[in-house]
């Protein structure tokens, strides 16, 4: 990788990055949004941070990782725009939505809505929370592709029927994604959380996808809880995640491991133990210090615009060239919103008799790694199949060429 | 180090063995019990499976990874005795407590005995449950040094006490330690947990300090519940946790992290769900690899026998000799049954009045750090102030006699 500093030009993405990266010379790597890598320079920085507390780990972890963690975090701040203490370090997304949705005090009967796209461990905690506190779930159904006012509209209705109804209680939370996983689209975030806070409901975001694919405005977007992973988009070794709480809510959450931080507060806005109940517990932490390396690096080629243009522009064009290829269509609505850095193309018909109900999607996957060696997120939508594939700096036409020619064979070898 | 092959002698640890180690020459290792640390071996395998993983992560992530994590879950059910499908990793003590005290599912007015012992984050985990759930909690006191008898006889006295009230809830669950962490002593853990069952109490035993400390047998005490670290006296990279759940109420546990595995049951006795609900989210999962190669090397120095031995020796003894040199008393009963491989020494009286309260320990942990590089946990019991310290493979009689220095350089400085 040629590093670009001052006016020389930005190289061009593509294969040549690959080598900044610990991925295998010969793998297809068009599923970054699963589990994301991160270049070498990161992985130096994150053995130079674990080297350096096995010199004496309580000197590290009673005194030296705060400042680094600190620093960290005003990183992130300026990077979404808030206040950095209203963030903490998290390890994934769905201890994210965890800590949130687990210790917001609910009371039996609370009506929260959610989406039919919500991330599997994300539905899961809502129906784990649904069976302890007795909440009840109002899930909307989304079969892609929409337009963006349909899905406005779509939650727009569901909040207006509820709200509606004489003496039952209100929806207090809505929670939503930003960009789902499976499909792999953008959604209208920015209208659906005005519209909840137009009818007094809570936001909880999941921005799992969002840091380093699309730009966010935290301060602008004021929601109440919001998360996005750093260890996928970004370039942070797994898992780093940053959990953002309004300070009108801090008050009520609680981390997912209870620590020596915790009080119990009768109301959200007080904010005295949030950052210390949030510290990270004893784990190795030097993951979530990575977050700066991680945007030196990404400012070092070219800086978070650029990436964000090649990684969207692959996406699309790569998405095309597979759709072309299968005879089928990328997903995509008419104001072309759906696609940020992660494109979804429909596989044509296949005979799935030969496979077990319910493993047509695990069966194509595995294939695809341990014959093709790629892999991408095969899933069911709206009663098709379709492939979810990223764009990444390090990825090029050739990759989702690749990517088409596998799906043909695997598809033909089903069809004999 | 001098690997010990066939019968070539063992040999004498002590401060050779540091070299294996990554710590700081310089530094005085008295206190494993907080953070504890790896050895080079350890290392070198936990940064192969990170290596191994980031060539295709999604390879590994999805199939590879969980070949090595149940090779590993092995190893511990073999050194514990019990069924590797009762075990689970997680990340910390904390954790552990947390995944049973939040999910199992308690009722409002359930009583719950706890010891004013209890590590910080465990006993605030239960204020948490009672603030949230409503259960009651009966904490008992125990003022150390204590006979073992006594620590029995004060639980049973509140067991027959709680259970003569009538019409009341009976007492569900007793959370209680194996090796306390301050005071570092080692309870009638074995004693108690058959007290607790011959009442129908579920036993949750916090055994943190138990793995590489002292010999457990899981299938002899079947408790409820039961935890403990590998990553200190056992010598994995922090964190690694074992979680065992008997069979009779894994139905009732799920993780802090709810993932895609998750299921309502009625009946604890329902398995079927267990390992995936508990299996490990998308993190770095390196550390819990580690086990094996821990074991590996403490097999190649002589032993789990040999290494429990020394350690405990050298505790005694440095315990006894930082006594000798402070004028005071190790923390010991009549049976001489406290000391584990961590010792207890109690601080001579000192002038405490120009500092903050509650500021005085923190302030003697700092000096000691900053000012003598080692570190030793300072606490109040019983009204007085005490040092932990902790015996290990790689400290000797000089480590102590350094420590017992310090301190009296410190006190002279808080009494001028």
């Amino acid at each position: 990788m040629t590093l670009s500093k001052g006016d020389e030009p930005i190289p061009k993405f593509g294969r040549a990055y690959r080598k900044d990266f610990s991925l295998e010379s010969s793998y297809i790597p068009v599923n970054h949004g699963s589990f994301g890598t991160f270049p070498h320079v990161v992985k130096e920085q994150l053995r130079k941070y674990q080297d350096e507390c096995e010199l004496q780990p309580d000197r590290w972890y009673r005194y030296e990782k705060e400042l680094h963690l600190k620093r960290n975090l005003d990183c992130i701040s300026r990077l979404i725009h808030c206040d950095a203490k209203d963030l903490a370090f998290v390890q994934n997304s769905s201890q994210a939505a965890n800590t949130v949705l687990r210790s917001y005090p609910f009371k039996k009967g609370d009506k929260i809505i959610c989406l039919q796209t919500a991330y599997v461990n994300v539905e899961k905690t809502l129906l784990y929370i649904r069976d302890k506190y007795g909440v009840q779930l109002l899930p909307i159904e989304l079969n892609y592709p929409l337009e963006d006012e349909e899905v406005v509209q779509k939650i727009r209705e569901v909040i207006e029927a509820e709200h509606a109804k004489i003496g039952e209680p209100k929806i207090i939370m809505g929670v939503i994604d930003a960009i789902c996983s499976a499909p792999g689209v953008r959604l209208p975030f920015e209208s659906i959380a005005s519209l909840l806070k137009q009818h007094n409901i809570l936001s909880l975001i999941d921005g799992a996808h969002v840091l380093g694919q699309i730009e966010i405005d935290i301060e602008a977007l004021d929601p109440d809880f919001f998360f996005t992973n750093c260890h996928k988009w970004l370039y942070t070794p797994r898992g780093c995640t940053i959990l953002y709480v309004a300070k009108r809510n801090q008050g009520y959450i609680h981390p997912t491991t209870i620590n020596f931080a915790y009080e119990h507060h009768k109301d959200g806005a007080i904010t005295s133990t949030f950052n210390l109940e949030l510290s990270p517990p004893t784990i190795d932490c030097s993951n979530y210090l990575c977050v700066e390396t991680a945007l030196k690096y990404r400012e070092s080629i070219g800086g978070e615009e650029k990436i964000r243009q090649y990684t969207h522009d692959i996406a699309v064009k790569g998405g095309q060239l597979v759709a072309e290829m299968l005879g089928t269509r990328v997903m995509e609505n008419s104001t072309k919103t759906l696609t940020a850095s992660m494109v979804n193309v429909e596989l044509p018909h296949f005979e799935t008799s030969k496979i077990q109900n319910g493993q047509v999607a695990p069966y194509i996957i595995k294939k695809l790694v341990y014959e093709h060696n790629m892999t991408a997120l095969i899933y069911e939508n709206n009663g098709k199949y379709w492939i979810r594939l990223s764009g990444q700096i390090y990825v090029d036409l050739n990759d989702f060429k690749a990517v088409g020619e596998a799906l043909l064979s695997i598809i033909q070898e089903l069809n004999k």
